[in-house]
């Protein structure tokens, strides 16, 4: 393709996008599709010669479109907003067309020292304690842009790691990395997103889920009590992650009162507000702030609702050193970078390389300015706040958790596979998309308000669609809305036994085939599905296992616990849930001392 | 920004990136601007209200462009390769519209279909054996897209790590993670990327760099002795990082020999070819892939060479299962998965959610077809060889290296100063970039085709460049050009005393103003640089950490370690480098027995 040829095609893709994005409301949400569906409409070996464009662009609507599923459709209401925005394409369109890779100032000067800046205009527009910011030349914190908010957290409880191993090994010379790090422990609530576990997996510590408040909130005095039991066992804790926003329910930990545990206790305390950060843009948000001086540092995506594009979230510490220190370079010599002149941002992140992603996020900051971006959170939460008022009017729903923010969870009253029922029928006329979550023992749908484009007409429009599907459900009589998914099965056998929400972004355990916890797969209940995985002892492990290990219960894993227990008498309600109804610990229950001995870090059975 | 403004403004970018790539040649590859210039250049606040687009545009020539290392240059060619492609920039337009995001099958279907296919078609394309494809519904193998290699370094060193851990637990049931963690050990070469280092240092494994050969080959005697030499310790050797195109060099690790060790010793064998897995796509490049049937993984970078823009790291593993059990997901229930049927990619990554990045490697690899991707490759290497016969006709120069591919690497004979001289002057002139490598103790400058549009043209100019360049370095009294660093340095006294690499990819230790390697500071000399730092007791210490440690030694770290040295009586000739010329071992070297003794992982100084 030569100059002339990109410019007629690149202005034919702009048209196209601009069609795409003006008309997606035409399209079906969810795609119907089946898995494998691709693999049919496309050759099995890659073309020897070149294509012409006109059939490569062909296969974006016979290929790709059918399967796709539409995260900026204004009736997208699944996990959390993806937003894009005319100004952040066009800064990643410009940025890929440059494509220079910054891992050192020196490697492209411009991708970093505009990093530096839209972070100190960003950190700022948050209210964040200029401790975290890059303004002053004699700040040891900064903001860096990394790709995800997994990574965020795991760069942070690295950092968290380092500082903890050589703390130790200050006071006791003789202690070996490994030697400390085997007794460090991490702590999160039981609603913290799945990343936190898997960076504690990569670290090798210890996680505890700590149980939230009947708020779904993670307060202090068990943060406090769950470290001294630590500290009795000989174990070191050194590292909190504190959720503003969590994915259950956008429930906000209590940094107030995380904070000074914290601090008394010498623990990292990272705060990971990738969904919530953005609408601390509005002042009005930024109560669940309060206490953020007594992190070590904060993470939040403008990829999710402040309409950047992914990749970009946006993460600062309050010690750059501290992130040199993790990986291995010396901070004595970075007092050059920490003038905040020229900074190497490959010390800041995992990966060694880096898109230049400021651009799209400066584009968008100065397309909408500070006060345009605060209209677009104070509209999403609008929007949030009339359908919850609908569900709230509708006797057979009930608003299942305090709405914060643009996120409402709902369910039918009454049993689970109620709301099930109606979410997987949902899913499958495809005109409205959400996912599950399971919130004490509760089935619920979340409904996360994401586009721009969202009008009240759409949200008029989804509630009819939910309120009309519901009366399928509540009419069990009437036919059932099948969705094919028989033939996937009957290549595999192994499909039918699905355990859990693996297409939700909250803690996956056991995965097959996970739409099957999000579509309506026909012909089989879900209570059937699981009666025969019973049958398989690796499976009886696995769900004990979960008991004994007082993880963070998703809702698979609740509802397998549950009839797991009720098949040895232990079952206890779960469609009447109360404050503080959460599960066995460890030491407390006689119930499961004869359950194997499971490692800690990772559920793995380690004694037969 | 509507959508009549975006689908102007969306054209003008389109001619703004053609006019940006077509005129390329006219701009300086390396900008003429001091740490700090943009702070200068631009609000110290975001704006509160929205700003009109053109002059958000205007400043991308006012702010942005003067700042940037032009990596889309023909005349740069320092690191390696990171080329974009139109088609490549039309996918990710449309990738970035669409802005899906793919963790699980059922978030966007297509997404994740089409990321399988395509890696089917490259893994072929590569000739990779098909237990690495996906193409067998019984396969448990299977291509992914990272965003880095760095990433993928990293997920193939904690999946060797998980499975080393749980075969000594079926060995040992009593054993716990930490325990076996705290004694495996992991190898690469001496040659390796400092990518491979940080993958220890996150996975809290030991590393050790095994000398290569006089080729700057790891060969599969020495792994095997420094295997054997860790299991008399009671060490447990778990994996090995072979690398394909070195980055000093672009050697290549011996997997023919490697892999045997590996498979008899249980070994995870990972292959980062981030460079030269591109020109596997011509078959007469793939003798180096001998042996490849031994790894376990394999990655390469599409968006270096392949003209796939970043990000996009293509990852292969014949066993998926080993990444499942790594993010804790019991491989018990992933037949589905393991059908090919509904991969779930956030189980094969470090973070949960990824870009539809499938989409511009399907559009480059239609556009320019297998053929046309061949042609790239082979015309690169044309290129290279053009420039390596004028380097080898040029009695001041000398080719330093067996050249491999499309990269040369050259210095001035004699003293390395005048080579470090010849480099730093290149690049403040700003018509040519390259960065330099160290190579068994010799200063080198490593020079890498990039562009698809370097023309034969361009290579004859940029070696008239070096030729002129050269004339100022050898007639020393001619007056040399100045980088005005004097300001920097002013605001920071310890600019000055870089010791360190740190805008190379290779391993750095020690940073501070990066640039400084490479730039001509003007007014004082290296060796009085480092005659200063000498003084400094953390540097004298760091130093000889690096020899006690036994690690990869970069530029500096070797060059600081000569004149540590010749301080001390010990120093040997580094400009006659031989065969075998390697650093004392940690057990065989008596000059060493006085030093303090390092942690064998991070290289800090644990007793004092």
């Amino acid at each position: 393709m030569d100059f002339d040829e990109y410019r007629k095609r690149g202005k034919e893709m702009v048209d196209y996008i601009a069609d795409y994005l003006e008309h997606i409301r035409e399209r079906r949400v969810y795609p119907a599709v089946q898995p494998g569906y691709l693999r049919e409409l496309v050759p099995e070996h890659a073309p020897q010669e070149p294509e012409p464009w006109e059939d490569i662009m062909a296969d974006v609507e016979r290929v790709v479109m059918p399967g796709m599923t539409h995260w900026q459709s204004p009736h997208m209401h699944a996990y959390f907003p993806a937003l894009n925005s005319f100004p952040s394409l066009l800064g990643d369109m410009l940025a890929d067309a440059i494509n220079c890779i910054g891992f050192t100032w020196a490697s492209s000067p411009a991708c970093t020292e505009l990093e530096t800046v839209v972070m100190n205009w960003l950190g700022e527009m948050l209210g964040l304690p200029d401790d975290f910011l890059h303004t002053r030349p004699d700040s040891k914190g900064g903001g860096v842009i990394q790709t995800t908010a997994s990574e965020a957290t795991l760069v942070s409880l690295l950092a968290g790691r380092t500082e903890a191993i050589q703390r130790a090994q200050r006071r006791c010379p003789d202690l070996e990395d490994a030697e400390v790090n085997a007794r460090l422990v991490a702590y999160c609530s039981d609603q913290a997103h799945s990343s936190v576990e898997k960076a504690g997996l990569i670290g090798l510590v210890q996680m505890r889920f700590v149980p939230s408040d009947s708020e779904l909130s993670l307060r202090g005095d068990r943060l406090r009590e769950a470290v001294r039991r630590d500290r009795a066992k000989g174990l070191i804790p050194f590292y909190v992650c504190a959720t503003l926003g969590t994915t259950g329910a956008c429930a906000f930990d209590n940094l107030e009162e995380l904070g000074p545990v914290c601090e008394e206790e010498e623990l990292w305390l990272h705060v990971d507000a990738a969904y919530a950060g953005a609408a601390f843009v509005c002042p009005e948000f930024r109560g669940w702030l309060a206490g953020v001086q007594y992190a070590h540092s904060f993470a939040f995506n403008p990829s999710k609702w402040l309409m950047v594009h992914f990749d970009c979230t946006a993460m600062w510490v309050k010690d750059a050193g501290s992130l040199h220190r993790t990986f291995n370079v010396d901070p004595l010599y970075l007092q050059h970078e920490n003038s905040g002149l020229a900074i190497d941002y490959m010390h800041w992140q995992i990966p060694l390389s880096k898109r230049f992603r400021a651009l799209k996020l400066w584009f968008v900051i100065r397309s909408y300015g500070v006060k345009g971006l605060q209209r677009h959170i104070r509209e999403g939460v609008r929007l949030a706040q009339q359908l919850e008022a609908m569900v709230a009017a509708d006797p057979r729903f009930e608003v299942a958790a305090k709405r914060h923010l643009g996120l409402v969870v709902l369910r039918l009253r009454g049993d689970n596979a109620l709301t099930e029922r109606l979410l997987k029928r949902l899913n499958a006329r495809g005109r409205v998309h959400c996912v599950p979550a399971a919130l004490n023992g509760r089935y619920v749908i979340r409904f996360t308000v994401t586009s721009a484009r969202t009008t009240p007409d759409d949200i008029a429009r989804d509630w009819a669609e939910i309120r009309a599907t519901a009366d399928t459900v509540l009419q069990p009589d009437r036919p059932r809305a099948k969705v094919p998914l028989a033939e996937t099965r009957a290549r595999n056998e192994l499909f039918g036994s699905s355990l859990l929400l693996a297409n939700s972004p909250m803690s996956p355990k056991i995965v097959n085939g996970s739409f099957a916890a999000i579509f309506d797969n026909g012909d089989q209940e879900l209570s059937q599905l699981r009666l025969q995985v019973k049958d398989s002892p690796a499976v009886r492990r696995r769900i004990r296992g979960m008991m004994v290990s007082g993880k963070q219960l998703s809702l698979d894993s609740s509802l397998d616990m549950a009839h797991s227990l009720a098949g040895r008498g232990g079952m206890r309600p779960h469609s009447e849930p109360s404050a503080g109804d959460h599960l066995p610990e460890e030491d407390d229950s006689d119930e499961v001392n004869d359950m194997p001995k499971l490692c800690a870090k990772c559920g793995h059975i380690i004694k037969e």
